[in-house]
């Protein structure tokens, strides 16, 4: 199953493509970051992202497509840019009948690092981690969009569980796998230096 | 010069042409409300509103569309739809090559009222003097959509003084000598009753 995702902004919009595969593997399709320049009228930068979520949608032809669902109470400064972005990706999305899925930002944060609370660094380390990448995906925005198509590939292949369940997901196994390698390299260099 | 007029909306879009002539003169060609259910999925609303606008775009070709601005400080609850419902009207008129102009409440207020603090009812009864119609547009949406397009039909005629200012523009006197005209209606009332 392809999924193309979108971390909507008017300056700078995420949009990735992922191939969602049994076992709750994934590989990178295609990402990219679609930027437009904030003296443009925004009439102009709106077409602009509309033409290119068409581009994206018949270049890769999806099976779904999972947008960041926008709310209202967060960056209210960019919210209106942000949501008409969101908005034209559901409506390209929906004229070319692949069904749309929103996402909120805990529920990617959760699905990718096991916290719906993470910060920007570590949900781009585990899509690094996940998709298999030598460098993650930057900027944070590309990492985004990825989460996003991720979070939907694994929808319904797990329920995802709130912080401190007991029962983990892939990704927090493997998150929790690489921070034990990490404290271990940590104890190890410490060591060292104690000698 | 012929100007479609939208006042966004998910629930309901206010929508409306009219033909602006010389001499500040103004023309109703078309109104309508475009609703959709708030149990449709947020896609499939959005697709409705942006196969709307592309019809009545064919249909009227306006020379322009003006579109209320999208201020996330007000409604917080709504901002996310209006704001997509916005760049819909935007990049439908953009995909055709017509020039957008966005308009802000208290400007399209001042504009047909005098005062950029008006109430509904108010704005309603100018948009129902200023095309001479016989009802005012309702539901508000409608008529809200129509001051849009006057406003920006009158755009550049005169400048729309802020409140308190010294000159007048048509809406003002026409508003000034209606409100003129009700206060000596209710003064001659009040002398029959006081008979």
């Amino acid at each position: 199953m392809r999924i193309l995702g979108v971390d909507p902004g008017l300056t700078r919009c995420g949009i990735g493509v992922i191939e969602a595969l049994p076992g709750r593997k994934v590989r990178l399709v295609a990402v990219d970051v679609i930027r437009t320049a904030a003296d443009m009228a925004p009439e102009k930068r709106l077409m602009r992202m509309a033409e290119a979520f068409e581009e994206w949608l018949a270049d890769h032809r999806p099976d779904a497509v999972a947008v960041e669902r926008v709310f209202a109470q967060h960056n209210v400064r960019t919210v209106t840019g942000t949501a008409q972005v969101a908005g034209l990706a559901m409506v390209a999305a929906t004229r070319v009948a692949i069904p749309v899925a929103l996402h909120t930002p805990s529920e990617v944060k959760a699905a990718v690092t096991g916290s719906g609370r993470a910060e920007k660094a570590q949900v781009q380390e585990m899509v690094r981690r996940i998709l298999g990448l030598d460098d993650a995906p930057s900027p944070a925005d590309a990492a985004d969009a990825l989460a996003i198509a991720i979070t939907h590939g694994w929808r319904g292949s797990a329920v995802v569980p709130l912080d401190g369940a007991r029962t983990q997901t892939a990704a927090q196994r493997a998150w929790a796998e690489a921070a034990a390698g990490t404290a271990a390299r940590a104890q190890a260099a410490r060591r060292r230096l104690a000698r």
